[in-house]
C-alpha cells in the first residue's frame, strides 16, 4: 500500500525534478532498448507472415493451371527482396539522405547493421537489425502487391527482374524520401506505415506492369464484354485476407517505431484498434457496395473491402478516433470496389484487384490523414502522392519497356492457354482434382 | 559478480522495507504498463486470428456449394461484432456494471477509451485502447461458434442481424456479470477466459439456432437413418483446428490481464503450458473415444476433442498441475465426442460440431473449476452457468423467431440444394474441381 | 534533456562503479525475469505453430487418397509428444544429467516445474514453465519431421509408437547431451537451435524408418525407372513452408533463452536476421540449382530449398554476419536439392524430402559453424554429429523392427493402393473433388 503509494507519487513528482519523463520509476534505457527491439521483432515477424497472405489471396484468386507458378512467385520474390534490399536497398533509403533524394550506394553495405549492432547499443535505442529486419520485410510487401496484378500471363524471370530493381533501387529510393529523413520528411509529408510508400508504390508498379503486359487473352472480347475469370479456391483467398489482416497489426503498430514508454504503448495500441476498424468497416462497406450496385454480396470484393480498409488507415492510424477510423476504412473498401468496373473499362486487367486496394486506397489514405492529424497539410500529402507516383510509373515503366524488348515479359498465347504452371514448372497445383471448369460464361 | 550479488541482495531485502513487491528492484510502474499492455496487443492479435481458424474449420467440414459463403460469413460476423462491440457492447460490459446487471447504453461511448488513452495512464496500468482490444476480439470468437452450426442452411442477412443483437447486446449483458464486475462476479463465479462467458454462450446461441432452423434437407431421413454429410476438405478442417489451438494461447494467457510482474509471468507460463496439454489431452482422448466407440479413428472427432480440450480448461488454466490440465481436456473431449450422437438422436444438426465443443465441453470446464481452485465452489458454478444458459437460451431465442417471422431465416429446399454458394453469392468456391460427390452414401 | 543526459551519463559510469552491467539504469531483476519468460512464450507459440506447417507441407505433397491420414498423424504425433515429453521426455533431458549421458526417469516428475515455479523466481530469472513449454514444442519439432518421409505407407498405430519412443525416449536422451549440460555441452559441441539436435535427429529417425519400411508400391519400376508422385495440393504445401519459415523465427530466436538485456535483444535480433537470409538464400539457391540441372524451376525443391536454407542456419544462426548466413544457406539448400536424386537411386522413398532437407542441412549446418565461430572446433562437431547418428540410428532401428515384427508397421498393398484414408479412417479428405489423376505419368 505504501509501496503503491510511493510509486505513484513518484510518478507525479519526478516529471517536476527531471522534465518529461521521471528516471527512476520510468522505463530504464536498458528495458527500453529492449522494449524497442522486440516491437520490431514482433511487427516484423508478422509483416514477414504477410508474405503468406498474398500467396494465398493470390492463388485462390487465379485459375487452377497459374496455381503453382503464383505460389512459387510469392517465394521467390519474398527472397529476392530481402536479398536485394540487403544488398543494396537499405543504404540506399537510409544511410546519408539527409533531406535530398537519395542514400549511399554499396554493395553489402547493410552487413554492418549485424557486425556491429551491439555496439550501437546506446545510441539506437534499439537493435540495429531488429530495425533492419522490420524495413526488410515492407520492402517484401511492395514486391507481393505486383504479382498479383500481372498473374496469368507473366513470365517467371522477367518478373523476378523486375522485383530485383523494384527492391533494390525504386522501393528504397522513394522510400528515402519520407522514412529516411528526405526532402519529403523536409517538407511534413505523412505516412505513418506506408500507405504510399508502401501500397501506392506496390500499386502503380502493378499498374504500369498491367498495361504493358496487356490482358489475358479473352478477358475483353471484341463485342466490348468483359469475359469474368473466377478465382478457382476461394476459401484460400479467404484465408489470405484473414493472415494479411492479422499481419498488418505489425504492419502499422511496429511502425511506432518504439515501446520503450507509455506514451508508446497507448499509441501502439490505439493503432492496433483503429487498424482493426478500418479492416471490419472496409469488409462491412465493400459487402453494402455490392449488394446495393451488383445485386449480390461478393466474396472477393468483400476480401478486397476489407484490405482496402487496412489500406486507408495506414497512412495515419495513429490519430483517427475509432469512429474517424471507420469512415476511413468504410470510404476507402467503397473507392476500391467502385474502382474495379473502371479498370476494366479501361481493359485494364488485374488479376487479383491489387490496383484497386492498394493503389486507390492507399491514395485516398494519404489524402485523408490531415482530416485528424493536425500536423499534416493536404498540399503536402499531394505533391507527396504525385511526386512519388511520378518516380514509380517513370522508373517501373522504364524497367517493364527494357524488359519487354530484351528477355520478353509475356508468355506466348499457347502456353498462356496451357496455363503458367505447366508452361513454366511443367507441373500442375492440383493434379488430382478434375478440371470440372466453372459454370459461369 | 558483486553486481549480481547486489541485485539479489536488494530483492531479498526490499520487500522487507517496501512490503511485498521491492520499489526499485522490481518492475518500474511505466516497463509494467508497456508489459501490461503488450500482453493485451499479443494475446488480441493471436485471438483475433482465431476467427481465421473458425473460418477455416467450418469451409473444411461443410460442403462445397456452401463454402464460399461459409468465409463470407466469418469475415462479416467478425466485422460486425467488432463493430458492434465498439458502438454498444463495450460499455454495456465495462461501464458502471457495479455488481448489477448490466452496464451504460450509450452509442459511439467506447470512442472516449482511444482518445482519452493517454490521460489513463497511471490509473489503469495499462493502455485502455489495448484492453478494449483485448475484449473486442472476444466478441468475435462468440459469434464464430454460431456461423458452423448453422451452416449450410441459413441466409446471410438474418445470420448477420443475429450476429449483430449477440455481439452488441446478448454477450455484453451477460459478459458484464463477471468481467465487468457484475453480481456473478461478487458471488465468486469462476470463469477465468470463458468457458462459459465466450464458449457457452456461443453454444446456447447455435443450439438455439440449430433447434429454430431445423436440420438440413435429407439429414434425417423418414426411417430414422442419419445422413452423413461429409466435410469436403479436412486439410482445411485441421488447418483451422492448429489455428485454432495457436490462437488459445493468446485466449487464455492474455486473460491474465497483467504481465507486470514476475507472478505474471509465472502464471501465463502455467496458463500456456496447461492449455497446450489439455488440447493435447483433447485429441488423443477423441482418437481413441472413437477408436474404441466406432472402430475407426475419426479426423473431424479428433479435431473437435483438441478444441473441447481447450474450451475444457478455459474457465480455470491457472490453478490445475499440468497432470491436472490433461484430465480435464481428456474428459472434456470425451464428452463432446459423446454428445455428437446424442444430438443426431434429438435430430439437432450441428453441421461442425461446435454444440458439443463449446457448449458441453464449456459447461464441463467450468464444473471442473472448483477440483483445483480453493476459490471456487460448485454450487456458484452452477448458478454461473444456469444464469448464463437461462438468459442467452431466452434471448436467442426471441431473436431467432422474430427473424424468422419478419426476414426468414432459412434457405428455400431449392436454393438449400443448390447450395447457398449459388443461390446467395451467385458464385462457386471451388469452380474447377469437378464436383465427382462422396463415395460415402 | 537534462533527464537524458543523466540517464545516459549514468549507463557510462555505472559500469564502472558495478562491473560489466549497470545496476539502476539496466533491467531490474524483475523485468529481466518477464523479458526471459515473454521470450520463451512466444517463441513457444511460434514453434507450436510450426506442427501446422509441417501438416500443411504434409497434405500438400501426398496424394489425396493420404490427405486425412496425414493430417490425423500430425495432430496427434504433436499430441503425443507434447504428452510423453512431460510424462517422461523432460526429466530424462535436463534434470540431472551433470556431464554425463542421461536424465533421471521418473513419470509425472516434470509437473513440479508447474507447482513450483513461483517459488523458483529468483533462481533461474525465467518462468520454469515458459522454459518447459518452450522445450516441449521442440521435441513436437522432431516427431513432425518423420511422418511426412514415411507417409502413404505406413499405419497409424505403430507410427504413432514410434512418435512415443522418440519424444518420450530417443529425442530427450541426446537433447541431454547438448542442452541439459551433458558430455557434449562440456566437450564445447555447438548446436544453437538444433539442425543436429531437432533437425538431424528427425532425419536419421526419418531416414530408418523409409529404409525399413521400403517403398511405395510402383515408386521403383523393375527396369529402374522413376516414377514420381506428384504432391496432390501446392498451394497448401507452399503455405506450410510459409508457416515453418514464420515459425522458425521462434525456433532459432528464443533459443538465445534470455532477453533480459540489451545484449540478448542485439543477439536475437541478429538471429532473426540470419534466419531469413539463409531461408531466402536456400530458396533462390534451390531455384537456380533445380533451374540448371532439371530445365525448369521446380516449386517442390524451392519450398524445400528454403527449409534447408533454414535448417542449415540453425546450428549458428548468431555469429555470421548476413552474408554468411546466405552462403551457409544455399549451399544448405544446393546439398538438400542434389541429394533428392541420390536418395532415389538407393531406393529410399522419401515422401516429402525430409531427408534431405533435415539429415543433409542439418549436418552441413552444424559443420558450418566453425566458419563464424571461433569457440566451436570442427572436430568436436563431427563427433556430435556422429554420436547423435549413432544413437538416433540404433534406436531408431531397434523400435522400428520390432514394431515390424510385433504389430507391422505397413499397410497392405492393397489398402496401400486405396489409400490410408479408406483403409485406416474410412473417409476421405477431399468427398467432392473428382480425382481426374495426373497428366505427369
Amino acid at each position: 500500500m505504501l509501496n503503491k503509494f510511493l510509486r505513484y507519487a513518484c510518478w507525479f513528482i519526478s516529471p517536476v525534478l527531471f522534465g518529461s519523463a521521471p528516471l527512476w520509476a520510468s522505463v530504464p534505457g536498458e528495458s527500453a532498448y529492449i522494449f524497442n527491439s522486440l516491437l520490431f521483432l514482433i511487427g516484423g515477424f508478422l509483416v514477414m507472415w504477410m508474405a503468406a497472405g498474398f500467396c494465398m489471396l493470390e492463388v485462390g484468386l487465379v485459375r487452377t493451371k497459374n496455381a503453382a507458378d503464383i505460389c512459387l512467385k510469392n517465394i521467390l520474390l519474398y527472397s529476392v527482396a530481402c536479398c536485394m534490399y540487403f544488398l543494396i536497398g537499405y543504404n540506399l533509403m537510409y544511410d546519408g539522405v539527409d533531406a535530398g533524394f537519395i542514400g549511399s550506394f554499396s554493395i553489402w553495405g547493410a552487413d554492418d547493421i549485424n557486425v556491429l549492432a551491439e555496439g550501437a547499443v546506446i545510441e539506437g535505442g534499439y537493435a540495429a537489425s531488429s530495425d533492419f529486419f522490420f524495413q526488410m520485410v515492407f520492402v517484401a510487401t511492395t514486391a507481393s502487391i505486383v504479382s498479383g496484378t500481372v498473374a496469368e500471363r507473366i513470365k517467371l524471370v522477367p518478373f523476378l527482374i523486375f522485383t530485383v530493381v523494384l527492391s533494390g533501387f525504386i522501393y528504397p529510393i522513394q522510400g528515402g524520401w519520407k522514412w529516411g529523413s528526405g526532402w519529403l520528411d523536409t517538407m511534413g509529408f505523412a505516412d505513418f506505415a506506408g500507405s504510399t510508400l508502401v501500397h501506392s508504390v506496390g500499386g502503380w508498379a502493378a499498374l504500369t506492369g498491367a498495361i504493358i503486359l496487356g490482358p489475358r487473352y479473352g478477358r475483353y472480347t471484341a463485342d466490348g464484354a468483359i469475359r469474368f475469370m473466377p478465382g478457382s479456391n476461394l476459401p484460400l483467398a479467404t484465408l489470405g485476407t484473414f493472415i494479411l489482416w492479422f499481419g498488418w497489426f505489425g504492419f502499422n503498430g511496429a511502425s511506432q517505431l518504439a515501446l520503450g514508454s507509455a506514451a508508446d504503448a497507448v499509441a501502439i495500441s490505439n493503432v492496433f484498434v483503429n487498424t482493426n476498424m478500418a479492416a471490419a468497416a472496409g469488409a462491412i462497406s465493400a459487402a453494402m457496395v455490392t449488394k446495393f450496385r451488383f445485386g449480390k454480396v461478393d466474396l472477393t470484393m468483400t476480401l478486397n473491402g476489407a484490405l482496402a480498409g487496412l489500406v486507408s488507415i495506414t497512412a495515419g492510424p495513429d490519430t483517427p478516433s475509432i469512429a474517424a477510423a471507420i469512415g476511413i476504412g468504410a470510404v476507402g473498401a467503397a473507392l476500391a470496389v467502385l474502382a474495379v468496373p473502371l479498370l476494366d473499362r479501361l481493359k485494364i486487367d488485374d488479376v487479383v484487384g491489387a490496383i484497386s486496394v492498394h493503389l486507390v486506397a492507399g491514395i485516398w489514405g494519404t489524402l485523408a490523414v490531415p482530416l485528424t492529424n493536425g500536423d499534416a497539410s493536404l498540399g503536402v500529402q499531394i505533391v507527396g502522392i504525385l511526386a512519388i507516383g511520378g518516380f514509380v510509373t517513370i522508373a517501373s515503366t522504364l524497367v517493364w519497356l527494357m524488359l519487354k524488348v530484351t528477355v520478353g515479359i509475356r508468355l506466348s498465347e499457347e502456353d498462356e492457354r496451357k496455363g503458367s504452371d505447366l508452361a513454366e514448372l511443367g507441373l500442375e497445383a492440383y493434379p488430382e482434382f478434375g478440371s470440372g471448369g466453372s459454370i459461369l460464361p
